[in-house]
This record gives structure tokens, sequence and C-alpha cells, in this order.
């Protein structure tokens, strides 16, 4: 309808070209400290986009060491400028009003954050910030200043990244090929390893893809995620991504399946889009196919193993609080496992089923990170999110990685729109975990080991 | 050639219709406050979706009061946590150090900033936040608190329609008549009365109009130039805007005058973007018509004779001081000038020329303001820009509005795209006005006038 | 989706202009017979965009007198090769077989069918020979050798506007100016006296428009439908574009009335569009309002007054097989119509009314044309698609217009789209007319006149 | 700018979904004469999609025999009305008049032609029609009778596929995946194995490829060309297609070299678009490289060692008339080529080079088919463009293909801009071999052959 304005987005990445063409770098040597207070002054009002265009030729051309020194400029620089500040607290005295606060304010903040608002002028601007920042979060460890201006940059980016100016869009096999080559490079969970196979996740009648892009980073989507349309909530991995297999036609399907969500950008990390992202491909879908009744995950379990072996060392270590408490022969079990990996006979692993599950039920319901949060990651995420624990899956997934972290179990989280906003606020007030009864009674224990209620 | 990338906008605007298909509003009646502190809370993170669409959908229903006491609660209540700030400042001492400065910026953060940034979620969020500031606006002379609710969405504007977000795109014929009709609203200098004034000043060959835009709001221009391309320097709008005229082929144009610069959303007042555009324009106009050899304005001089009036109260008040000091034959002329308006014979047409041509110059280069700025408001736009005055053109429009503020004068500007930089330094830095030789000579006055220099 | 092609048109459009940049017409003096010819030879393989670029250069400078002349030459001089066809036809003798008849057909085609492809190749070649062809219909009357030239147009056109390349787009008040004006210019049903009307036309949620366009002529409409949602059938227009009126949620019609279709250019007619047009607008209708029940017009009946003039004089001159046969107080009444236009008293209006209402059923179920065709060129048209009439409309138009040739009656066609295909075929092929049954009992006569069954 | 038009494509191709949504194939069996009568019929003029989407369904269930079938009906049963042909013949008499001769034109069209234009209003009609003449194609060795079909689709095509209908576009990195896909597929002269390789002809700043598309066949690529910018006409291929080179700035190049071109759809065979395409890309990349100097070719030379067999055989064969005649150690040379294939040793190599250079420039100067055209077909391509032979070039090409067709000979043809009009008339009406000098030299022998002349 309104396709005048589709040339907006085009314009934005144009802009850097033309300007590329008819701005000469200026000749002389500069260093980035310079080019950011001339940026900073009133020639950087006049000049900005050359000057944040300079700033980037030079920051390109530089390496570790270099870099390792502009970061810290940074941190040390270009922060807020103390001396005011503690001018308005001297001022201040006992209670500070608002309008002092609000200077205040205003005076905190560090210079950074005006420099990367000019700095967005250059060329692709936006994607070089996100760039940057994914530097100087590599360096974080060995240099703890560098939060300060991490800061700065995710304040920022939770700004520009709002979820207002994000746009989902389906990506197909009609999609340009530099946008689909990042869909293979970013595929976190399941692998791409062709461009055929990329092309039976996204051409099938009953397979989608969607991802979230932001106007000003058009060639590179933020956080995409793989969906399965089906008849049955699937229980393993391969049967979904398996290159032979009977395809559905898309009016036929009952459920949609997310098997697979990645991030994109590590610049953007702590910028969360996957809430978003699961929501609206669930009304995209229904939009589509109103015939749908169900919304479920298939999802790894990526800390179980490791809390497996934390849970034995307790056990071995006979602390009396450490839960569940496992029975000795169940302890021998899983350490032979943790020792020597999957056992090959058939009658072992039934033996692991029945030990593990039941111990992966209580996992997801009672153990925690430090910040009292399932131990989970990626039953933190669609927890928090409002989806419910459905099913755990026993060898759903074949893969090593799988088995070196998961014990080769996935599980459904269950997205029912009529309850993710109960849930999401009885997990974030309460803590409260919302399962299927069936994983709930199992977490309850079983004669195979005793559950000690440690934890609220 | 990355028309893949076209799609986003639309899908930034669909994204609006398609929700509100799906979304009821709740059908209890709820206040702005208590949906405003939903959306801050854990709720607002699971639907906050939902909830920006509610809180618009109230706001748009209530009335002039209503919207006083909305904005007043928004004052009061969505400031900053001024608990937690006097704590962190209780406990910083004499001298804060840098960790407990950026505290102090995170926790004096008004609350309003979450609260606009979720708002934006809304359909249409980012233009019903730009509506909302231009009511409050509005507010501002009678609730000087709503100075501080301005200044949160000054901060987040500045921020979100930064230049790197921006997109230039050309007003043609063949642009949607949604966008066209606001180019006809806007239009600030020289009203545009039909459809066919409107098409007379972007289809012909030898014009151009160019506006800024941001994709969340694909309809709305933000700012716009109108341009005339010639052969020499226009001494006077008439011949520029007339219906016939001879019409340039744009290959033989040796110049272009940027005749018209009109602001389009009041809710953005304060966010400068007419810099930007003139230069870019430019470089536009330069990659497709090499052979441009100069760029100049034919602008107003709207606040000429506001500043005579006052000139002319100040000699009658023989405060010594005044500057500069009128003979008083000239100062009945401009005392009957200001009462009695434009005189008809031609003969007091020309003594009015001999003495406000060289009173304007004066006032060009030495008028300030209370921040010691070009008393013009479109000489501190352009002299600001880094332009130069090139030229003062007597009797240059003869429209009503003209001669009541600009004494029917019209000067041209020149952008002289090498001395840009410069210029705008040595304006902002020590208040130097460029101005053509000529014009400088005027200044320093004549038989006519005695200069006191004043003004340094 | 697939918006890389997306561009194809905007690229069809500015090869236009960009050869035009680099093209240089020849300086010296050119008739179009020879350029014609050079089109045709070797010369027009290597050069065939610049031969047809001059072409109509050449072409669009000539007056009257010169395009009669060339229009001769193009009728006398690039028909079929005659001695080619007659050798084969000496050679046939008595029976030709499908090879001779196959090469017959080949020798038989005019050499101006390759010369109107070749024509093709120039910037906007497509729009210039459908504007070649309006300026040659105008000619036909005077120069019947002219029909020649005609049909090799109408058969290249016929072929070139083939319904597989055809585009069906909604007009919305975001559509181009430029289509826009074009909309307002081309209403040949309704008049569309400004912007503003227009908007009224386009804008509010009951009411759409749909033109079908070829990627060649992108900014032209080839035809255009106008719609009105609503609840019930209308029986009057001035309710249905009335500047003031109530607006329909279109979630809330229950039918789509097409009260107003416009062919938009002249140098394709007798190519139709308008069939296709009302079928799959309904059906783009019913996607997106699946809710709707009907789909009628609101027709005009031009050819009403026309013919009641003639029955009058066939009456009057007392031929015994005028159909229908007036009694005189009636004849009376309707001479006195047709000589003194609409009567002032409501008592004379509802004589009238009482007359003229079952003349105009019988008129549409009777009266016919030369050809046997219904006498109405409207009704010849919705009756050919497969509709059927279904209600007369007393004073359903006050326009001057509608008084002058429908005695200000309207008329509801009725497409029932399970009904379409057998009333195509059952008018098309034995003549008959589907009508309401009232309308069928009213057309049977009554006490005020005797119907002589005269017509099959 | 006219970015409305932009949604046209996509709607002509979304047409075709959205109406097999709605579409119910009938349930019963039809057969493809059927229904091509009944679209032929005035039910065809009420349900021409429906019907025409019928045909394509059945059609595609077809197996081989049933085509044949289907393909004999067609030829035999859908041609012209031979009854109404005879009559007109039968009543012209000695001399036809143009009337008649355009009534013959008239009926003398096969209706197959009327058939074809009413099927390519199925959904993606057009590219169905093209693929149906591919199948047809294929037939047309052991059904002779499939000609006349064919040349209806020739005459359609050649009318459809008109050089004012096509769109040139750059194809890029960016550009959808199905389209390059299909480049990937269609490349015929240097085989592209992967996607990365793809990307290496594409994505270079010295690497450009162009595509000419049609409106309806918007995913499917009609001809492109690839070019290499470079410094230097080059004199071998690896070098160009080498994944690892220096790539040169676009900026720096001065001359632009066509070294592949590819036409994609076979059922479009004998529509030319290749000497267009060529001659626009040397514009469009003038506009965007004004510097260009030179516009080559490298070209394989397929018909070199079929026709140095045959000039072996003709040798061999003593006829006294063989052109040219050959030495007898050389002809021993060439024999131990034609049966062994290429030597390994150096010396023996270099033997062959100074055989083989001078009869290439023999065959390509006097080697005539049996139309007295160039016997090479890609010399028949260029030359008949308007091009010249500049340089041959030994050892250029090291594949098996190459050796087996070229000898591994590449030669350069040159596209000067201002000689391309001349030499295509030289060419096409006296069979003027244009040349650089030396090769004309090279070709008239040299102490190594005798050149008998005997071909004009």
């Amino acid at each position: 309808m309104t396709s005048f304005f589709s040339d907006l987005i085009v314009a934005i990445s144009e802009r850097g070209r033309s300007f590329v063409d008819v701005h000469q770098v200026s000749p002389e040597p500069k260093d980035l400290q310079t080019i950011a207070k001339a940026l900073l002054s009133q020639k950087g009002e006049a000049s900005g986009i050359a000057l944040a265009s300079d700033f980037f030729s030079v920051y390109e051309d530089m390496d570790a060491l270099e870099l390792d020194a502009f970061f810290d400029i940074l941190a040390k620089q270009f922060g807020p400028d103390l001396k005011s500040v503690n001018e308005i607290i001297a001022d201040i005295g006992d209670t500070a009003t608002v309008e002092a606060v609000l200077e205040l304010h205003v005076k905190a903040e560090p210079q950074r954050q005006e420099l990367f608002r000019r700095l967005n002028q250059a060329p692709q601007g936006t994607i070089k910030l996100v760039r940057l920042r994914e530097e100087l979060l590599k360096r974080l460890g060995k240099n703890p200043r560098l939060g300060e201006v991490d800061a700065d940059l995710h304040h920022l980016f939770h700004s520009w990244f709002n979820r207002g100016f994000l746009v989902l869009k389906r990506i197909t096999w009609s999609t340009p090929a530099s946008v689909l080559e990042k869909i293979i490079k970013y595929e976190a969970v399941h692998e791409i390893a062709s461009w055929e196979e990329l092309r039976q996740r996204i051409e099938p009648t009953d397979r989608r893809c969607y991802a979230f892009f932001h106007p000003a980073l058009a060639e590179e989507p933020l956080i995409f995620v793989e969906v399965a349309l089906g008849k049955d909530i699937p229980d393993a991995i391969e049967p979904v991504i398996a290159p032979k297999r009977e395809i559905t036609k898309d009016r036929h399907a009952r459920l949609a399946t997310f098997y697979s969500i990645s991030n994109c950008q590590q610049g953007l990390s702590g910028i969360s889009f996957g809430s978003f992202l699961i929501k609206q491909v669930a009304q995209e879908l229904l939009r589509e196919l109103p015939q749908l009744e169900q919304f479920v995950t298939l999802s790894p379990v990526p800390g179980f193993l490791r809390w497996l072996r934390q849970l034995a060392q307790d056990n071995r270590g006979r602390e009396p609080q450490a839960a569940p408490e496992l029975p000795d022969e169940q302890l021998l079990v899983i350490e032979d496992l943790l020792a020597h990996g999957w056992p090959a006979s058939e009658d072992q692993q039934q033996v692991l089923q029945d030990i593990l599950v039941p111990l992966c039920a209580w996992y997801f319901l009672h153990a925690k990170d430090r910040h009292q949060k399932p131990y989970d990651p990626v039953a933190r995420f669609h927890l928090g999110n409002g989806a419910r624990l459905e099913r755990i899956n026993w060898l759903a997934d074949h893969s090593a990685k799988s088995f070196g972290q998961s014990a080769g179990i996935m599980v459904n989280y269950l997205y029912d729109l009529d309850e993710i906003e109960n849930n999401h606020e009885a997990f974030a007030n309460e803590g409260m975990v919302r399962a299927a009864s069936s994983i709930s009674r199992m977490a309850k224990g079983s004669s195979s080991f005793q559950i000690v209620e440690k934890v609220s």
C-alpha cells in the first residue's frame, strides 16, 4: 500500500556510499582521541558526518593493542563531568530537590553518550557502533573500567533498538543472499551446513523463519527463529531437520514448533528481543493460519549435565543438604556417565533414562542459579517469557553437543497465548515455574531418589 | 539494488494495523496513571504492546482538562527516584567517584524516560509520542513543572531522531498524496494554496523539493526545503513562485536557491535538522548536476521590523547608547512607516530604501538577542550553519506578511561548501558574522546614521 | 516477499530517461517514413532504440495536417506484401494446405505490425503507441483506410494487454499524486471536482477504488472501479457520494456496490478489461472481508431517453409494429417530457414514474440494438459479464446529465459469483437477459401499456 | 522515486497464489483438448482464469506419452480455419486486394494463438507457456508437424518479449537467492560450482553481472552477462575467474570484459536478447564509470575443432578445392591432435601454436556455414552485433571442454560503440567480417599453408 516509504531504507544504506564518494579522508594522520574531541566540539556540529567517518576509518585500521589503549581512553577521559557533579552535590546539602536531581542527571551523563550519538552519523554508523561494542565486550575481563563504557552503549542501544523500531520479516528463499548467508552464519542451535540445508529450513510449505531487523541495519538480522508446522508436538530434533521428510501442507498444520532461536549480534547482548519475537511470530502465524492450536518449542537443556556434575560431587561429598539426595547405585550410574560418556548398551540406556528423566524434572522445577532464577539458561528465557514446561523428551537429539550438555534430552515449552501474561508475572514476582502436572509429579521424586526440599 | 530492505518500513507501519485487529482494548475503564504504572512493572514487560496501545486509546479520548491533569501527574509522579538519589549523595561525602556519579546518573533518570520508551511499542507509537509532546509544549506556559517532562521527551527525541537514522527523500509529483498534503499543510514560509500550486513547486525541471523522514514516521516529513534551479541569484520571491514563468532545463542551471525551509513537527521543536538538510541537499544536487556553481537562499528577515520598532523607541527615549543613533529626519520616516504602514508614493519608498537598507546591514552584523546571538532568527539559523550573508534585496516580497515583518526585504545567504566549516566555527566560538564586503561597508554607517559601537 | 522484483517496473520507466540522456537526436531533419523504413531494415536491428526514439521525437512535433498525411502513408505503404501473397495464392490452386495457409498468414501480416513492435523499444514506447492510436481513432471517420492501421494496433494491444500481464492495485490516499490526478481526470460517470472529493472516494473505511495497470504504463491506470461498502443496496447515487455521510466500518459491511467504472485510455478502446476487473475486485474484497454477501452496481441507463424519443416517434408514426404501443395519454406525457424537460410538480412526477418505470423494465428486457444486443450500452456490459438486473430505482440521480439520458433512473445489477458463468453463457449464446422477477413482471406490461411482442 | 509502481510486479506474481487459494479445480477428470476448446468458446470469456488454471493442472500431471499425443492434437486440431481461408481464396480470383489480404491474414491465424493468449491468464501463465514450448522443442525432431505449433509460440513470444518490455537489472550479492540459484544453474560458459564461486563473480568491486528480466517472469532471468573490469584486455580465462586474485577498484578500471553470456530459457530460443544486453550493459557501465575506454569479450571458439576435423578430412581426401590447403607435415600434426588429444611436450605445443593460430584466423575470416554466415556460432553472434574480432589468444582456457572444442584458444571481440552500427550493416548486408589487421594478415596465410581463395 504505502510503497513510497519502501525507499526509505535503501536511502539509509545508500547515504553511506554516496557520501564516501565525495568525502576525502584528510591526509594527515589523526588519532581517535583527537577526532573524538573534535566531534564533541563546535566543529563536530558543522562537520559531524565527516568526522564520524574519519573516526571509523582510523578505528578500523587499528591493531589489538591500539584498540586496548583506545578503549581505556574512552573509559578514562570521556566519562561524566566530575567537577560539575561535585559542585552540584556540594550545593544540595541535605536533601536534593527534583530540580537538583534533574540537573545532576544531565551533568552526570558521560560525554561518551553524546560521542556515540554523533558517531552514529557515519555511513553505516549504527552497525559500526554495534561492532565496536562487540570488541569492547571481549576486553571486559581484562579491563574492568570498560564496564563503564559498556553501560553507555547498552543504554544507547536499549533506546535505539526499542521494540517500536524493530521490524519482523519473514525469511524465505527469495530473501537476498546477503541476508541468508547471515542466517547460515548465526544459526547457533542446530547448525546449517550448506545453502541446500538452509533451503530445507525456509522453503517447504511447513517451514517458516522470521527475523527482527532494524531499519539502520538493513542487511543484518538481529535475532531469528525457525518454525516447523505440523500436527503433533515433536519429541526429537532429527525428524524436524531431516533433509528427506514428508512435507505437510501449511493449511493442514495444527501446531507450530519454534525449534531454533538465535541471536545474531554479540554487540547487542543484553538487549532482549527474543520474548517479543516469539509472541509476534505466533500472532503472525495465527493471522496466516487461523487453524493453529498450539505453539511450542523444541529446546535443548544446556545446563543439565553441568548441574548433574555438581550434584554428583555434592552427593559424594556427603553434604547433608545435597538436593536431591541420590541413592548410591544411582550416583554410580551418573558418575559413570560423566566419566565415560554415553553407554552403548540399550539396557544401560534404559537405566539412565529411569534415573535422569525424573532428575531433569526436578532440575527444571528447583535448580536455581545464584540469582535464584532457574539454573538452565534456556528455561530462564522461555519461563521468563511466560511459557510453561510441557514435556521432557528422552533421546531427542543424538548430536555430540547435545549428549555433552543435555544428556540428549530436549524439552517442549508451551506458549499458551492466554496464559503468557499470568505465567510471566508469577515467574517474575514469585519465581513460580509453570510445568505440566506430569512433570511436577516426576519432580516430587520417586522410589529412585529422595527430594530434600531446600529451595523455596 | 537492495530492494529487499524496502519492505522494512512498510512492515513498521503495518505492524500497527495488524496488531490492532487482534488486540481488544480491555472493557473496564482505566486511567492513564494506572496503565502507565503497569507498563513500568513486570506486567509491562510481558504485555507492553497491549498496555502501550491501551494507553494511547485512553489518552486520545481525553479532553483538555483531563490532559492538563494527566501532564501534571507525569511531572509529579514519574520523575526520578529522589530517595535513592539522596541516599547515594549521603554516601558520597565530599567528592564523588566516577562509580558513584555513574550510579547517580542511572538513579537520577526520571521514570518517564522508560515509560516513553515502552509507550513507543504502541502501533504508531513514535508519532503519537511526538504529538504528545506537541500537546505538552502548549501547556508549558501555564504549568512550569511540565518543563521537566519536556526535558525527558527532548532527550529521547534527540537520541531517536539522530542524524544517522534520518533519510533524505526527494518529493515529486509521484510522491504519495498523503505525504504531499503535508507539504501543503506545513509550508510555513510561502504558502501553497492548492494542489496545482504544489505541482508548480515540485514538477518543473528547475524545481526540487527534499525532505527528511524517519523510518518510524513514514508518512510524516520532518523538515523540507524547496529549491529553485536557475542562472542568477534571485532578488525577489515573486518571480520564483509565479505560476507562469519560463522554465530552465536543469542541465542549464548554474545555481540552486533554497527559497523555503519548513519544519513540520512542532513536537520535535528543539531537535535541529535544518543544518543537515541544506548540506545534504547541496551534495545531492551536486551529484545530479555537477555543473552547479553556487548554493544560496532567498530568505525573509522576520525580526527586522520588530527590532526597528525597538530602535525607534530607544532613539526617541534619547538613550545615549541607542545604536545606531538615528538623525531626526530618519527617525520620523521610520516612525511614520511603523505607524501608518507602507507608503504609496515611489518617492517616499525611495527615501525609505535609502534609510532602511543600510540599517538592515547594521542589523545583521550587530543586532543581538539576549544570548548575544544575531537578533534575526533566520540569520541565526543560516549563519549558525556556516553560511554568509551575501546580498540584501529591497522590495523582494510584496506580501502583507513580508511588509509587516521584513519591510519587504529579503536576503541571500550563500552556502560555500568550502567555507561552511570555518564560518560555523568562527560564528560559534567568536560570534563572527560573515557577510559580503558590500554589506559590511554599508553596516559601517553612512552619512545617514552614526554607528555607535556597543556590541562586541 | 519478492521485493527484489519490485524494482523491475521502476527500471522500465527509468530506462527511458537514462537513455535519453546519452542519446543525441540526429541533427539533420528526417521524415517519419524514412525513419520507419530504416527501423524495418537491418539498420533497425542494430539501432532500434535510437531510431524508435527519433521516430517519436519527430512524430510529437507534427501538426494535425502532417499527422493526417503520416497516417495515410501508414495505411498505404506499410501494409502486407501483396506481391508475395498473390504468388502464394497462385501456387495454391484449388485447395490450400495447412502449410500454405500458414505461409499465407505470415506473408499477409502488414509490415506495420513489426514497425509497431520495434517502435515499442523507444523510451515510454508503449504509452506513446497507445496515444498514437488515440490520434488515429479520431481520424477514422474521415479516412476509412485508417481502419486497416487500427486493426493492426488493436491486434497488438490485444496481445500485449493480455489479462495475464495486468496488475490490480488498490488506489488509496497513499497512492502517488501522479496516479491520483488521472483518477480525477478519467472519472467518467460521477465527476470528481477536487482533490478533497477524491479523498472522500478513497480514504473512508467504507470506500475502495481499484485499477488495472500494465507494467510498461506504470503511471497510467487502464480502468478503475469505485466501490462503496455498506449494509443495503443503494437506490440513489447522492447518498453514496455525499461529502458528509455516516461512515460504516468495513468490518460491518454486508455488501459492496460498484458505483462507477471508468476506462482511462481511449487508445485502448476495444480492449476489454471491465469484466475481469469486477470479478477480480469481488474476489479481492471477499478475501479481505469474508462476511460480504452481495456485489451489486449502481448504474445509469444512458440509452433510455434516446430510446424513448425513438419510441415516441414510432408510436406517433402509427407504425403498427411500434413496441411497446403506448396509449395516447401516456404518449402525450412522454412527449411533454422530451420537449420541456423534467416537470416541477410532484403530481406530474408521479404520473411520469407510473409510466416510465414499467417502460424501463421493458427497455431492459426487449430493446435491442442492430446487433440484437441490449440497446443500453451499460446493460450490454454488465449482462455480458454475467450480472443480472436486480432493481430499477426511480429518481436515483438528480444530475442534469442523468435527467438528460436516464430520466433520473439508476439500476442495480447483481453479480452473483455462483451464477456469473451461466448467465454469461445464456446471454452470449441465446441473448437471454437475466432479471429479477419483479422486473420481468413489470416488463410484461400493465394497464398502462400494451406489450407487442416483436423482438425474440 | 516512483516506488508506488514497484508493487506492480509483486502483484503480478501474487495474483497467482491468491487465486489458487479460492479456486477449486473441478473434481471430474478432464482432458486438455476439452479444456482448450472451452477456453476458446464463450465459456472461456467468462471463466478464462479458471479454465487456464485447470489446463495447466492437467498438463503438469501428464506423462511423456500423453504429452506427445497432446502436442500432436495441438498441431492438427488448433490450426487455421482452412475452410474460411479457402473460401476467401476462391473469391479473390486473380489478384488479391489489400482488404482481401487483411481478411486472409485474420482467418489464416491458427486458433492456437488465441488459445495461448488465453492460457496466459493462468497463475504464472507466461512462464508455464515458456516451459510448454521447451517441451515442444524437444519433440520437434520426431514430429515435424510440431513446427507449426512452435511457429505460433515463437510469434507470440517475439511480441511479448519485445525489447520494450524487458528490464535490465544488476545481479549482486543482495539479489534474492531464488534468482541467484538460477545464475548458478544457467551459467553455460564457465561453470559456477558453488555459492562461494558465485559470490566471487558478483561481489568484488571489479565484477559485474547484469540480466534481462520480464515483468511476468520475475524470478527468472532471461539472459545474463558477466563482466570483469580491469586495465588490460585479458588473454586467458583462468586469471579472470580465479578465486584468489588481485581486485581492482572499479574507479581505476579502464576496460570492461564480457567474459560469459548465457541464455536461461530454452523455451525462448530464437528470441534474441543478447545484442540488446551487451549494448545496454555497456551504456550502463559508462554511466557509472565514465572513464571506461573499451568494451571487449573473452570468448570461446566452439566450432574450431569441428571445422578442423572437417578440414583435415577434406585435405586428406585430396579435394583440390579444400581450403586452406595444408602441407603434409601440418596435416599430420593436426591429425595427431585430433586423434590423441593435447600433446604434453612444450615443443609439440609450440609446433601446434604455429600451425593453429593462423588457421584460426583464416577460420574466422573465411569459414562459413551453409547460410554463408561465419561457421563459428559465437562469431556469428558478436560479429552480427557489430563487434570486430580483436585478438586470438593461445592457451587461454585449460579446461577439457575448451581443448575439446576450441583447442584452448579464446578470442577477444571488441565492441566499439561508435562502430557497432556500421559493422552490423556491413556484416548483415555484405557478409563483411571486421577484424584487427594483424588477424587479417595472419589469415592471408604464411609459409605454413596456402590460402586458396574459395569463399567470397
